[in-house]
């Protein structure tokens, strides 16, 4: 993988449209807020809308389109969804169709299309405070779980609300929950941490990824994770949803610390 | 008990402090947010805060004093919470050692105190738009239960999200989401609705309260509940705690359609 880590985002998604860079985008454009893409049916979308709503922690909206519409007007002058993220995956009736670089020849009039917050720039916050995060160090993806917590529900969508873990040393807990906390649009502060038993999660038995390795005098902490919508999407089955492919995601031109006051004051 | 309902909350409370005045106070001084006091020493106060903040939903703060002082700023003009709610619970180590209308005599000056939201000002939105409140056409008190999903605990604090129920017709659920959305400092949208199972709820055993009769095509939506803060706050057990006793609350100056401006101004 090519280091872009301090190419701008601009330039990186000129590269991406190309065809001259198809790979995942951790430490890319380092600093810059990255996105999850969600490309839904004006009828779903509107649905999924309240879903996120109803359940923010877990899907935090950074730009929604008018239906029709596939270039971003906040996150990004005029970049275009179809072409400007690394690698999509598209799902008919909730199965997996296609993975490509390129989603134009799918595209609909009535599609929408959502850009959600991930964990990416709260990881950098934390690391910058001198809080190790584990999956980083050891170099895999982090643990994701099913919980025993239901989302609550829309019209159309349901389902587990799924979280992120990172082992926390027990004296930097609360600096965690701190600093996550500025952070609502990337899942904000933590929604748990102690027993996993009591939100029904197994730490060996990761629904996402591998195990993490928890020392001494740590305790999990679980952040709402930005798979909860994806797991709502495809047990929802509509007739096609495009996103994503997990890691390869969309890099937006706002810096992590701007994101917040910028989406402020648009509410 | 007498009708106070559109006395102003300056004259009702002096009505209290002046000890004419000891029972509920639903329905008095109509329009008004009506807030939760929980009196706490200075170490758990902290603590209680963050506990808090974590759980914003189930506990969202409206006023915190400095330690050591007993009267509001900004939830009412200088109003003294030692004497002008109707009644109180005295707690010692997690248990009830006294009821009064007066609680001078128990201050310490390392105490906080905490003004916290509840769902009366949501309730009065909800009726003004059409939507029944079930258990008050049927004159009980809302019914609320202990669910599955624990608190984000804090040092000292812990427990249930503990829920109200309100039956809702199926196409009025949106409508009830959106309208509790707009007051996020008094609980805000439901945080679940749908098969109670899934949260740990049997509909027919309250913790607290009676059942609450549901018709055909009506859905149970569930909001987080004032008496999350409480029930942690008890199992905790601290030397003492003080608090209205439940239905005596404090009537602030603010008008439920105020509530929010003011509290965004400040944040």
């Amino acid at each position: 993988m090519e280091d872009f880590s301090t190419m701008h985002p601009r330039d990186f998604r000129q590269l991406v449209r190309q065809g001259q860079y198809d790979s995942i985008t951790c430490g890319q454009c380092y600093g810059y807020v990255q996105a999850n893409l969600v490309i839904l049916e004006k009828t779903y979308a509107e649905d999924f809308k309240k879903f996120a709503e109803r359940n923010v922690k877990s899907i935090p909206v950074l730009e929604i389109t008018e239906p029709g519409v596939h270039h971003t007007k906040l996150m990004a002058d005029h970049a275009d969804l179809l072409t400007d993220l690394p690698r999509y995956n598209v799902y008919r009736k909730g199965e997996l169709v296609e993975q490509c670089t390129d989603v134009t020849k799918y595209w609909q009039d009535d599609f929408v299309c959502f850009l959600i917050g991930c964990s990416h720039s709260f990881e950098k916050l934390l690391t910058d405070a001198g809080i190790e995060i584990r999956n980083i160090t050891d170099g895999h993806a982090v643990s994701a779980y099913k919980t025993s917590i239901p989302c609550s529900p829309s019209k159309y969508f349901s389902g587990p609300v799924v979280v992120s873990m990172r082992p926390i040393p027990e004296e930097q807990v609360d600096l965690a929950y701190e600093l996550t906390g500025k952070l609502p649009h990337v899942h904000g502060m933590p929604i748990y941490h102690g027993d996993p038993s009591l939100i029904g999660v197994d730490l060996d038995k990761p629904d996402w990824n591998v195990p993490t390795r928890i020392l001494p005098g740590e305790v999990p902490v679980f952040w709402a994770c930005g798979v909860t919508p994806q797991a709502a999407l495809l047990a929802a089955k509509p007739d096609i949803v495009i996103t994503h492919t997990p890691t390869h995601l969309f890099i937006t031109d706002i810096l992590d610390s701007q994101i917040e006051a910028l989406l402020s004051e648009r509410e």
